[in-house]
């Protein structure tokens, strides 16, 4: 009974959480336990061809667990998971609570496994559309180094959970018919809109989700000097998140030198043939855990003597961007 | 009779053409006799409560005619534009193909007015996402100079016409019933998915309409050393474009600076006050005329000792990134 860890995933019927539950199966995760936690118990969840129930939090939930992967809001993270460490689980926080905090290591597999040495009973997830820009960047930077970033978002409305993605179908279907469209999951209308806000504004006017891109890059990478910005906006696209990436590079790196780097990049499928009409696009980089890049071609707006680069990627939001990476960072722990 | 002018609009049928005639009558324009044609005649159109025929085009359309509004494809345009200035009409031609003809002033009169005093017959309306952007962005430039200008566009499907419009629709519709999608407009799906490619790939694995935004912006503006570079997205909106810029400035300018150009600037409406949810989206830009500008805020990434800049810009791309500028033009020409 005993070949296998114990796994906790908590807020399992959201979309994260839930998405979660389904990459510890594909990926034959050892689970020897498999406790799903909410708010609120009730329903069960499909699992290795049966059904687990999802059971209430409470402070016995984390018993027994060895690794817990939370897809819960921040103030619900800040709560339980110093709770759960108590119980002897590691905990894999989706939140931002934790991601900042010096103590926290904040990790892509791919790009800063080495940070999860030091870790302290938790581990931060970096937020999805960092994730994704960092998985195409980390390997450029460590070739030539970057030293700015702008970065403009198109994120998909999986952002925002199952209240998302429901309320883009259901406005879809309210139009088709012909009825008022209602609005709750965001601050206005997403069917046939953008909108450029997404979480609360802050410094210098900036989104917070906007600032997480620059200053989890930061630690992510090791680079405190990096300077990004970016803008952040909402878009009517299901589940993928896509972004247009205009970097500068301390060294000169061609559209034909970063591609060959990225093809051996690990997460990375180079979809760059324009004149094959082969470029990222949201509706196929859904429901699968690559980040796709493209369009990569030089700055045209550098000044003379400066290097850079402009990219275009996307990837799936709820997998690589959230709950892919957790799992991977779960197998990290477990190894 | 004779108290006002003649006025054509070639391509009359299709989305641009259409608004032409909807922003002729709206703005009261002196039009004597109206005429209205396409490469295929048969239809009529509504014109100041009655109905005007739409004919096919011959060489004996612009007989009498003093300015022709030309809403056609740039092949169609390199053809009938010089048959039409022989007849005695003044052009103001919408497609790509005399923009940047050194002999075709390319103008956005709050912008460049002035540049029509040397026309030779043609004056071109610049690109949409071109119009759109400098709008706001040339009161800035004359205030502290733009050097750089990085852009990511969020482009609506009227951008590829009727039909564009309609296959978000048709896709939209089919959806939700559950039917396949087809494609015929877009390169790929456009409901719910983005795609970077609009126009044709060009230098440096450009697309052309991305190279517009840079070859326009200089011409208008008179800024040959402006160095720019743009990633173009088709996005499932309906009829407003919306704009991510970042720029740098040769001398420094803060948001609230920016703020208080703007609100005085020619075709400009800033929405800007992220605290009460107010910024620039293109549903509430569509089917009006100024471009609203928003989420002004330093950019983050500049180096220190560098000026600049970042901004969101939202309007329609039929009205004013096309129709209304096209009759504002022809108001100049007639005044």
């Amino acid at each position: 009974m005993n070949n296998g860890v114990n796994v906790a995933v908590f807020g399992a019927t959201g979309a994260v959480g839930a998405e979660m539950v389904k990459v510890l199966e594909e990926r034959n995760f050892a689970v020897n336990n498999l406790r799903l936690l909410a708010s609120r118990g009730g329903r069960s969840m499909k699992w290795r061809g049966g059904d687990v129930p999802v059971e209430a939090v409470t402070l016995a939930s984390f018993e027994g667990i060895d690794a817990a992967l939370f897809a819960v809001e921040g103030d619900v993270s800040r709560e339980w998971a110093p709770l759960a460490v108590r119980s002897g689980a590691v905990v894999i926080d989706n939140s931002s609570a934790f991601r900042m905090d010096p103590d926290v290591p904040l990790v892509v597999p791919e790009i800063n496994e080495e940070d999860m040495v030091t870790h302290k009973g938790i581990i931060a997830n970096p937020n999805c559309s960092t994730i994704i820009a960092l998985i195409a960047l980390a390997p450029i930077h460590r070739a030539v180094g970057i030293k700015r970033l702008v970065a403009s978002t198109y994120q998909a409305v999986s952002g925002a959970g199952k209240a998302g993605l429901d309320e883009l179908e259901q406005q879809t279907r309210d139009y088709a018919q012909g009825k008022p469209l209602s609005v709750s999951a965001f601050q206005y209308q997403i069917a046939f809109n953008l909108i450029p806000h997404i979480d609360a504004f802050g410094e210098d006017d900036y989104t917070k989700e906007e600032l997480k891109m620059r200053n989890e890059s930061r630690k992510i990478l090791h680079a405190p000097d990096l300077r990004v910005s970016c803008t952040c906006v909402r878009v009517p696209v299901a589940r993928s998140h896509s972004e247009a990436l205009t970097i500068e590079t301390e060294r000169a790196i061609s559209p034909e030198e970063a591609r060959e780097i990225l093809k051996t990049a690990p997460g990375v499928k180079v979809v760059d043939a324009p004149l094959d009409k082969k470029y990222p696009m949201p509706l196929d980089t859904a429901d699968q855990d690559l980040i796709y890049v493209g369009r990569i071609r030089p700055d045209q707006s550098l000044d003379p003597g400066k290097h850079g680069l402009v990219l275009w990627v996307s990837g799936d939001q709820i997998r690589k961007g959230a709950a892919t990476n957790a799992v991977q960072i779960a197998e990290v722990v477990i190894s």
